[in-house]
């Protein structure tokens, strides 16, 4: 493999798309790692997500050149490279600010333990949740935002809480030194140029999908 | 206004990244409506995404011609027409298939039901929770999902079942009339053309978050 020293040949990062299929392929590599495989190919790494050979291999160029034409990708080895890329190869901690219903969710949420995402300490304004311990985590008052992240050394946080307070709640997790924000409350956010903020917001997620779903619809017959 | 019967010019659908800021530009004007005005601007409706006046004149430019250069948008007239064209002039059932942790939280999640979305019908596997209650919806059998979608006229679903059971269940659910799924599932799903789906993998959004965090963090201190 041709990689710089970090992996990683271009010096700008990856565009968000680019970043966003890495991923897909990444557990298409461990799906197939589990089956038992040892090698594969553009072609099955991308079929899975309708994604074409040719775009596959487009995008593992932007970081590298891996696999060898006629005998494609060893798995093992373009996982250890993957992750790498990608940053999960190693533990991630996080912090939970705001512990309504969706935020209980994410605590719970499978998905961020098997990427090695782990929730470390939970923030939240509510004296009722402040002192409880909700899967192994004590909640603490907002006040001790600073302190948790400079004890945990996080960079990352999910942001759970009501629209009205995003904002606030943001500009104070910035200020104590949070780089990353997933953000759950439905309003974006301003945040300075070093801070990156990825919105989940699941009503437009929905809408895209009625959208798309409301022309379809004539003639459709729910008896069945 | 110049708009066809159904307020949409073009007879194929809009991209998917045109409906999705379409809809910020909706979130926006709400907003505006509440503070009290009655005109604005193609600046005002996407600054606060980032947006450009000219990308936003494009976007809507899609669904007709709305506004007027030096009077602008009226708010009330964009509002009705976005809402039609987006398919959020109206209450949209949903299904929600699988009641886990993150079932549970988009059962109480305030953002789909003040966009019209309603989880009316609730289906599980799990004996314990067949005929619970959970925000005035009694949770089902699966082998109910055929009578319960054609009763609601449902074609939209909220698919939270774990990954292993995720294409199982969606062609069942496909088979019984839904036409759109958001998949929260951490696994692609194969669908007919016919059928719509949109994936939420929160690992993977939080992956592309690591991803770009990763290379600011050099230098950073959290003793603050």
């Amino acid at each position: 493999m041709d990689l710089s020293r970090n992996g990683h040949p271009n010096t700008k990062p990856a565009p968000k798309a680019v970043v966003g299929r890495v991923s897909l392929y990444l557990r298409q590599l461990e799906s197939l790692q589990r089956q038992g495989l040892t090698k594969t190919s553009s072609h099955q790494l991308g079929e899975p997500f309708g994604i074409k050979n040719a775009q596959v291999r487009k995008d593992l160029a932007f970081f590298g050149q891996f696999g060898r034409p006629g005998i494609g990708y060893h798995i093992n080895d373009l996982i250890l490279v993957l992750r790498r890329i990608l940053g999960v190869d190693k533990d991630w901690p996080l912090i939970l600010v705001g512990l309504g219903n969706l935020g209980r969710a994410l605590l719970r949420y499978r998905g961020f333990q098997s990427r090695r995402f782990h929730i470390v300490a939970i923030f939240d304004t509510d004296p009722k949740k402040i002192g409880q311990t909700y899967q192994g985590v004590t909640v603490e008052p907002l006040d001790a935002l600073r302190k948790g992240i400079a004890a945990h050394k996080t960079s990352l946080a999910l942001l759970c809480v009501p629209a009205d307070a995003a904002q606030r709640v943001a500009d104070l997790m910035i200020a104590v030194g949070i780089r990353g924000i997933l953000n759950f409350a439905p309003v974006p956010l301003a945040v300075p140029p070093q801070v990156s903020v990825i919105a989940v917001d699941l009503s437009i997620q929905l809408e895209n999908l009625a959208y798309k779903v409301q022309g379809s619809l004539d003639g459709v017959s729910w008896a069945g």
